[in-house]
């Protein structure tokens, strides 16, 4: 947990108090009674599995930040943790993951049918939370979760249709990371926001914070992956490689590299795509992996890549600033935790 | 189509304006043009598979009968048939079925990836059409569509729950096909009611309406399985008995059956299982086939079930009479179609 770091940051207490209340909010849902068992041991088996909270955090933090109760927008905040758990738990499917934070996923324990049903069902439960705003904001809320909702899953689709390519551009890449990521960091500060009662252009602007902060978030992500310490990180190492996943580094690759070192890239990606479905062993992918990231490393995407997220963070925190309770003490957490995220190492 | 029937039945104008305006609404919807279109196409195809559009029908007949415009309601009858096929088209998935109203299921055409990610847009999809509801009514139908969607979930996995068991009872059966099959007809009339501006007392009595003929419709389906006219059903005869089903005519049977009837039926469904596990040809499930229907006969189902359903029918229809707008034209048309689709042939 972040709060029991050693380096206790400033933004440990506020986010551990209200992780602690979306835990509580969401185990008083009650579904470890409900029936049937087959739909509801599913859901919160999944639910149970943790997390960071990150999205209900921001919902949370939104809804305090305009002047709100930040409490008021709870429902909300569990509305965008659990429709969030809605698409990794079918995502999941999608993938064929076995795992998920170290433990075997729903369709792995449960099955393939309780996958499908239980995560429509958390959809519906997302959607029952959301229902629960105040009158004067509810049109706004709905639409704006409805868009995103939507965005969500064609991001997911783009996602799978690169899959299926050689090769994929910088731009569509970002609206892909766009639609399936951050569009929901973004949205979870907006209708915190308008829960707390905040100016529609206020909760637009913490909208575009929260985006800016996903697609960094998503870049760290994928500089993990190859830079990160693996004793921290704890995935393996390389593992987007290993798959051919076009994530950002192998993107801004692409897009970077000159007519020697497209074809060298393009020729490992294309081995090691033959390595994995013909399921060798991993000790005849290092070659190839070598030789990505010896790729990676000449175009200088080490740098590149945080050079890109600093740039996104810039703009994000400049944003913050500029409001009206851009230097509230509700603001310094959010700018705090944002940056954390963004730039953790693990 | 019924409005071309020889009978030229006194509902089949009304029934054919509502249904035009719900095929007209669901074209506007703009998914052919949408993208991407991994995710869009599976979503167009499956609502262009067509259907009687009956639970938008009701939904426009209610708003209408309360004395409002019928097509106010228009969104919200699109979100009932949009929600009724993402149902359909995950239960597809979780049944392993391969047709859908003659032509391939999302999952046989497109793949499981495709089927479960445009199911989940389809949900969003009839929010989104939910949502644009009257302020005044908002919060209310909300409520009622959280509500019914998650009684659909519960009883699929109640559905799927009991075909791993032996038996069944009539009340958990009553339980299970009011969850997945009446409450969205109930419902579908409460929610225009609710927009055409009814009482909420009037909404709900409306929705035991739609209920009590969901039930009847259900009970309908499974008698035509053993006694409807193979020519004019289109599916194959007794199809519920060859995959062990429990259909209602299975449960009545059960509850009706004494000691040597129970025992016959227990091993006849014991042995049909068995040659279902084992994938013998049709010919030998006949004489297995013909035991249950006799059994049936002997048990006086044909009729029985008959009696049963009229009883569900006479108090709907006695129900709805009672209403302030019982006597109206609408009401007139619901019954006429309620009593049609309760006692349909094919």
């Amino acid at each position: 947990m972040e709060q029991n770091s050693s380096h206790n940051p400033p933004w440990a207490p506020t986010a551990g108090l209200y992780q602690k209340a979306v835990e509580q909010g969401l185990r008083s849902l009650g579904w470890a009674q409900a029936r049937p068992e087959g739909l509801y041991r599913p859901m919160e088996y999944f639910l149970g599995l943790g997390g960071k909270r990150l999205r209900p955090v921001l919902c949370l933090t939104a809804c305090g930040m305009v002047g709100s109760d930040p409490y008021l927008a709870l429902p909300q905040a569990l509305a965008v943790e659990i429709f969030h758990n809605f698409t990794l738990l079918h995502d999941d499917v999608m993938d064929r993951s076995p795992l998920r934070r170290g433990q075997p996923t729903v369709h792995e324990r449960y099955g393939l049918d309780a996958a499908i049903l239980s995560g429509d069902a958390l959809l519906i439960e997302a959607y029952t939370q959301l229902a629960k705003a105040p009158l004067r904001v509810l049109p706004e809320i709905l639409a704006e979760f409805n868009r995103v909702a939507l965005q969500v899953c064609q991001g997911q689709q783009m996602d799978m249709d690169f899959q299926k390519r050689s090769s994929v551009g910088m731009e569509e890449y970002r609206e892909m990371i766009g639609l399936k990521t951050a569009v929901l960091l973004g949205s979870s500060l907006k209708i915190g926001a308008l829960v707390g009662g905040a100016e529609p252009a206020q909760a637009s602007a913490l909208f575009r914070v929260g985006y800016l902060v996903g697609l960094a978030f998503q870049v760290q992500d994928d500089w993990l992956d190859v830079y990160g310490d693996p004793e921290r990180f704890g995935k393996q190492v390389a593992g987007d490689i290993k798959a051919c996943k076009h994530s950002f580094l192998r993107v801004m690759a692409e897009s970077r590299a000159q007519n020697n070192q497209r074809a060298t890239l393009a020729q490992s990606f294309e081995r090691l795509a033959l390595l994995g479905q013909s399921g060798e062993e991993a000790p005849n992918f290092d070659a190839e992996v070598q030789q990505v990231i010896q790729c990676y490393n000449e175009l200088g995407l080490e740098e590149g890549a945080l050079a890109y997220q600093h740039q996104l963070l810039d703009e994000a925190m400049a944003l913050l600033a500029s409001l009206p309770f851009g230097s509230s003490p509700g603001a310094a957490f959010l700018a705090d935790y944002a940056l954390y995220l963004a730039r953790r190492q693990e």
